[in-house]
C-alpha cells in the first residue's frame, strides 16, 4: 500500500523564490489527505497534477494565514467541480466561522456536505479512524493553538507464503485465519497449522508525524516517537536562534534535535524562512545533528 | 502623468491555463489602485515586479471568490513587510466581517490603520477624491450585490506655449493664471492675456471603467459613456449565451456590444472562462462588433 507524502507548498509566512506556503498531500493507499493549505494550493494542485478529487479529509494545523488561506479556494472549486463526496476538515475552532462567514456573503451552498471537527490544541486526539489508517492530532506551542498530525497504518493482512500453501490444501477458513497472522486450530483448541510457519513476518505499521509550527519543544517527543518519517519546521538557521525564539520556531539544528531524540528514522525539513533563497546551508546544518536529514522540495514526493 | 492598467488575473471562477482570478492595477501618477483581488494575486504581484508599498486603495466588486480571496494574503503579507501607511479597501458589505473575523483568530494587530468603505450596489457613488483622480462605483447586476468602478483622472494645467512666454515678461501670478486655462485680468476686469493665446488647448480628462462580473446589461451605459478604455468581461463566447444568461455573464459578442454603444475607445475583455484554453476566437468575436477590442493578457499594461 502507498504510504508517502507530497510536498505543495514549503516556504514560511510569504511565498518567495518560487516556494509556496505550507501544504501537502498524505496518499495512504487511494485516499488522499490535505495537511495543511497555504494561498495557492490549488495551483500546487493542478501544477503536481493531484487527483483533487480523491481528497476527503482537509487538516489544517492554525489559523496563521500560510497554513490555511488556499482553504476557500479549495472548498470553492470543488464546488464548481460538482464534487458530491463528503468533505471533512479538521482545524482549529474559528475556522468553522471563517468558511461559513464566506460562504455566506458568497450566497454559495454547496453542492457536497462539508463536515467541521474542531481539533483539541491541549491533547492528543484520535480525529480518524479508517479501516487502512488512523489520524490523530496533538499539541504544538505556537503563537496561536496549534496541532500537528499523526498517521499511522493499521496492521496489514500477513503476506502467506505462496509454496506452504500449495504443499497443504488449505480451507478458505483457515487460509483467512492464518492472513490475520493467528493459528488455524481445530474445534477442539488444538494448533493444526501455526501462522509462523505459513505467513511471511508481519510488516511494522508505518507512521508519519507533522509538526507545522512550533517553538523548540522536546514535550512533543512522546507523540511523535519512533515515527518512520517526521516533517518538522527549520524556519530559521541557528544564526537566528534569537528570532527562532522570538517568533515560536525552531532552527534546522532545533528540529534534528528532536529527530534525534524522538528516535526517527527520517526527517524532513519545512517552512522555510524567505531570507534562505538556498537551503543548502540549513540543509547541511540539520544534517550536521542528524544524518538523515531532508529538504523537503515542492513537488517531490517522500515514501514512508 | 502615467494613466494605466496592468493586469494580474484574467480568467474566471478557477485558475487554469497559466490564467489567474481577477485582479488588476490601475496606475494614476505615482499611484497604484488594485482592483479586485482573486487567489495568488500576491504571487502575481512578485512575478510582475509590482511595487506594492504603492498600492494605498483596493477595490473589491463583488464576494464571490474569484474577486477576494487573495485578500487576506495581501493585507497579511503588508503586515509581515512592516508596513506603516493607511490601506482603504472598498468593497460590498460584509467582507469587513470576513477581513476581521481572520484577523481575529489569526490574533493579528495590523501594524498599519486599515479602513473599510462599503460600496453601493444601488447606484453611482464617489469612492475617492484625489489630487489627481476620481474613483466611483456604479451598479453591476450579477448573482450577487456588484459594482463595477470608474477612475477619472481630475482636469491637468494647461501646457503653456514657451515661445509666448519668452515673447512677453509676465508676472508669476499671470503665468499660474494662464495654466489653469483662465484669461488673466488686471485689477480693473480688463483681459490682459487670453489663455486660449498663450496655452495649448487643455488635454481631455481620461477615463477607465471595470465591469468585473455582470449580465448583459445596456442601462451600465449611462456610467460609462465615451470612456478611454473599457474592461468588460467576457466569460464566454455566443455558443454558450444560454450559460451565459445563467450565470449572470456575458459573451464576447455581447460587451463589444457594450463597447459599441457606450462609444467606448478601446474594449479590454477579460475574465475567460476555463473552457477556452485558446482566446483568439473569443477575441474575433468581440471585433467583429466593435473593431478596437483586445484580449487582455496577464502582466501586461495597456496605456489609457
Amino acid at each position: 500500500m502507498e504510504f508517502s507524502v507530497t510536498i505543495l507548498g514549503s516556504n514560511s509566512a510569504v511565498p518567495a523564490h518560487d516556494r509556496h506556503q505550507t501544504s501537502q498531500i498524505v496518499t495512504i493507499g487511494s485516499e488522499l489527505l490535505m495537511v495543511d493549505c497555504g494561498e495557492a494550493t490549488q495551483i500546487q494542485l493542478q501544477r503536481y497534477k493531484v487527483k483533487s478529487s480523491r481528497i476527503n479529509h482537509i487538516f489544517i494545523s492554525h489559523l496563521h494565514g500560510d497554513h490555511y488561506l488556499g482553504l476557500m479556494g479549495v472548498i470553492s472549486t470543488f464546488h464548481l467541480n460538482k464534487r458530491q463526496a463528503p468533505l471533512t476538515i479538521y482545524g482549529p475552532r474559528g475556522l468553522d466561522e471563517i468558511i461559513t462567514t464566506q460562504l455566506r456573503y458568497g450566497n454559495t451552498r454547496l453542492c457536497y456536505p462539508l463536515q467541521f471537527v474542531p481539533t483539541n490544541p491541549e491533547q492528543q486526539s484520535l480525529l480518524l479512524d479508517t479501516k487502512r489508517f488512523e489520524a490523530f492530532s496533538f499539541p504544538l506551542q505556537h503563537r496561536l493553538p496549534c496541532t500537528g498530525f499523526y498517521f499511522r497504518e493499521k496492521e496489514r493482512p500477513r503476506n502467506l507464503i505462496k509454496e506452504k500453501l500449495l504443499e497443504n490444501k488449505l480451507s478458505i477458513e483457515a487460509i483467512n485465519t492464518l492472513k490475520k497472522g493467528k493459528d488455524f486450530m481445530d474445534s477442539k483448541g488444538h494448533v493444526i497449522y501455526a501462522a509462523d510457519d505459513f505467513a511471511y513476518p508481519r510488516q511494522p505499521r508505518r507512521k508519519y508525524a507533522f509538526c507545522s509550527d512550533t517553538k523548540f519543544d522536546p514535550d512533543l517527543i512522546q507523540y511523535i516517537r519512533g515515527v518512520d518519517l517526521l516533517y518538522h519546521e527549520a524556519t530559521f538557521m541557528e544564526t537566528e536562534l534569537d528570532r527562532a525564539i522570538d517568533t515560536y520556531h525552531c532552527t534546522a539544528k532545533q528540529a534534528a534535535t528532536i529527530a534525534l531524540e524522538a528516535d526517527v528514522k527520517k526527517l524532513l525539513l519545512g517552512h522555510y524562512s524567505s531570507r534562505y533563497a538556498e537551503l543548502d546551508a540549513l540543509h547541511m546544518e540539520a544534517e550536521s545533528v542528524f544524518t538523515n536529514s531532508h529538504l523537503s522540495i515542492e513537488g517531490e514526493t517522500y515514501s514512508i
